[in-house]
């Protein structure tokens, strides 16, 4: 039934950056592609002066300033008829009266819902305790759903506390909250690399690799977000979330389907089995200059870099560490997922030199050069017994084009839509992953339990991350990006 | 004792095409890389009315037509030096005496000996008896070795004479029958492919491989070599040593060591696995036009193409149908072996469809592209649940250039130099490919056990060849090159 009738789509915070910068051009770019539902809406509702055209006009710039490859005159004045925009505090029972009859005017019947919370988090509670209030959860005649923007809590308790709230509104099945690194075309090709490939998974465990990297490398530092960054640290804001979402799609085991249960199932089956992380041996790390920052505590302790280390007790994995590492002010932009694979016995090549092979690598390359390396050794021509080391290269851009993947919002909302939570994060996965990092988060805020180290801007991090990998006698990797 | 010596090179057959257009070019790059032993001589040996300076000449002239990228007027003429020609009929026991006191005195002590047998095979016998005879296979002071050039006996009766008049005089150690297929790069990489490299080799067998092609597939036709041509055939031309020889380095187990009888040891152990071929399933074809060429008798049954399946009843391979094709006048040149993977089970993508993912296929390339590709499959961007192939690819010419690769006689000579014989065929894998092959020579020239097949110039053979494989439900690859 929800198929029939129209959609609404609601997002609170219409006037914020998340709005401008990423929904909207999302939006645009699945309307130009004619993905959108038939007679769908889209309610902008925030506390900024401002009314209907005004909102769109500051939409439409927002489109040319941070889209312009795909702004199209003509296009964007047809699509902007969609938008309305509702002024109001989500905060106050009255105003979100108003938006709910305004809603109910513009719908003028049944209708499907989208709350999208593009919100600052402490406001993710009240908005559903009004929403409940007002019975806006309803989804007795078209669907009713909720899209959470990250972060959701700020560790284990604050998200049990955020999921028991937002519980007391709306089923587990209604909610969507958002990873967007997980709507990455790339991080969803996890799945069928492995699984719509026979070759791969008689090699995925612990018999061929030796081990699993994770490598999320920014450029930039934190720019103008002093304030929430302070607050979170690297390991809230990559780790828990992003760094083991990649973790658990490379080291799940198949699932029955790619159903969203199914999937997350197996997820969820991944972080109760991995271990507590060593925390004596998570590398922490601050870049230069971080302290000096607007808005910064001349004596801040959080991190804008981490390096740690987890294991895993299943049949597959048990013994393979996966080492994963990322921050800010790093040498290069790089998301990559690197297997290294154990050494092949030198039975026939130069047996008495003291070199060994090079181990074959895949490098899963999730951002900027979207594809896959395969490295692996070959004859060096001429000679009779040398190897050496070349790549098989899989590059997207080589079959789509420099600017070809559609962006992780565009298959966010596609699939809010259509109600297939799958690439969302569920209650129990949020809180496992809450459940592994609290304990780093305890360790490295307390100064005399963990040393932070400084590490200049352009770096690799600080040289404890590369000790961290070196006392297992294994060395940082990146396959796709050549340093 | 035999490194500190001069060396000698023989060239039976000096003032042929052979050493003209492969081995005097060879022999000169080896020089110019400095690749040579210190005190070479190379002495041309023909009936044809040279002397020493016009047989320089005629070789320079060679160099410059069909090695024009190698040609250096300096070195060449620093490098003629080393050649002196003695004309002379090698069937003729004076003369051949004649040939003993002329190297004697060139050599003036202990050097060497490496006899070339450029001829037509006709003479390998009768220049060996007369070798033989005049003592001249001796090694007691240097080494002394016999390069023979292909083909090697036209049956296996015929092969076994010959090695039998062969070993009267020389030992197996002594003699390096040439198969220049072996010594190119990328048949020569096969086995670092294989293992040098941890992951393929898990894979390499009867529970992930579904068939194995390989096609060399050229598009010249027989051009002059009428005479040669008619009475070979493309089963002794291209079948019994080349095609059977990239078999065996994809087929065999892992030697205990690259040594020479290690490893040939093993290609005989696939070769003797191998059943007899069902000849009732061999496709032979002619291109058309053949029969109208100078030189060909105008009901010539002799194939210019052939499509063949092997099994061998290995613990690895059996059941893995290995098919084989190869022809003149087809529609591209390309060398290449294809191992085409069985497909992943569809536990979680679009069960309902009838359409199964595609297989992953990895293709070597031997020629002219030499690489590999890994076809695999991904998710088609934007969709969620649609895969589809692409390829990894690695080039030689991304590392190397474009003209990077070492000629297939550069590595033969050096080899035979050092005394290397893992890269040519020893008697007893000599005579198990006859033993495989002579059946189906037999079937294919008697007119009423098996149809010859016409097929178009530029075609990839006649349909029958398609019927072959279609018969088994499968298709012919070739991964890379795009038809």
């Amino acid at each position: 039934m929800s198929d029939t009738l129209p959609t609404t789509i609601v997002i609170f915070g219409a006037s914020g950056d998340l709005t401008q910068r990423k929904l909207v051009p999302a939006l645009y770019n699945l309307y130009c592609k004619d993905r959108l539902p038939q007679g769908l809406k889209i309610v902008g509702f925030a506390r900024s002066d401002l009314n209907t055209d005004s909102f769109r006009q500051r939409l439409e710039t927002g489109l040319k300033t941070f889209s312009p490859q795909d702004y199209n005159p003509q296009s964007w004045s047809k699509f902007a008829a969609v938008f309305e925009y509702i002024c109001g505090d989500l905060t106050s029972a009255q105003d979100m009266g108003g938006l709910k009859s305004e809603l109910e005017r513009i719908e003028a019947g049944p209708a499907n819902r989208l709350y999208y919370l593009a919100v600052a988090p402490q406001f993710f509670a009240p908005t559903v305790v009004n929403l409940g209030q007002l019975h806006m959860e309803s989804d007795a005649k078209g669907y009713c759903r909720l899209l959470i923007e990250k972060p959701f809590g700020t560790d284990l308790e604050s998200a049990r506390q955020l999921n028991r709230a937002i519980h007391k509104v709306f089923r587990e099945d209604q909610i969507f909250r958002i990873d967007h690194y997980l709507a990455k075309e790339t991080a969803q090709n996890i799945l069928f690399f492995r699984f719509a490939n026979a070759i791969f998974e008689p090699i995925w465990n612990r018999n061929y690799v030796d081990n699993v990297q994770i490598t999320a490398a920014e450029q930039v530092d934190i720019g103008h977000r002093a304030d929430y960054y302070d607050h979170a640290g690297v390991l809230r804001d990559m780790v828990q979330n992003h760094m083991l979402q990649l973790y658990t799609l490379i080291a799940m085991e198949p699932p029955a389907s790619l159903n969203a249960d199914h999937l997350r199932n197996e997820k969820v089956k991944v972080l109760s089995a991995t271990r507590p992380i060593e925390t004596s041996r998570v590398v922490i790390g601050q870049y230069e200059g971080y302290r000096g920052a607007p808005g910064i505590p001349a004596d801040s302790r959080t991190p804008t870099f981490t390096a740690l280390r987890l294991f895993l007790d299943t049949w597959r994995w048990q013994g393979v560490p996966f080492y994963l590492r990322t921050g800010k002010a790093l040498k290069s932009k790089a998301t990559e997922i690197v297997i290294e694979f154990k050494r092949p016995p030198k039975v026939m090549f130069d047996k008495t030199s003291d070199v060994d092979f090079s181990s074959n690598v895949l490098s899963i390359c999730i951002e900027p050069d979207e594809g896959t390396h395969l490295r692996f050794e070959i004859k060096v021509p001429g000679s009779n017994r040398e190897s050496r080391s070349v790549d098989m290269e899989f590059h997207y851009r080589d079959y789509y084009g420099a600017s070809g993947l559609p962006s992780a919002y565009e298959r966010l909302l596609l699939d809010a839509l259509a109600g297939d939570a799958s690439l969302f994060a569920r209650n129990d996965e949020n809180e496992e992953s809450w459940k592994l990092i609290d304990p780093v988060i305890r360790v490295s805020s307390a100064p005399g339990k963990k040393e932070l180290s400084f590490y200049p801007r352009g770096s690799w991090g600080p040289a404890e991350a590369d000790h961290l990998i070196e006392a297992d006698r294994r060395k940082w990797l990146l396959g796709c990006i050549h340093e």
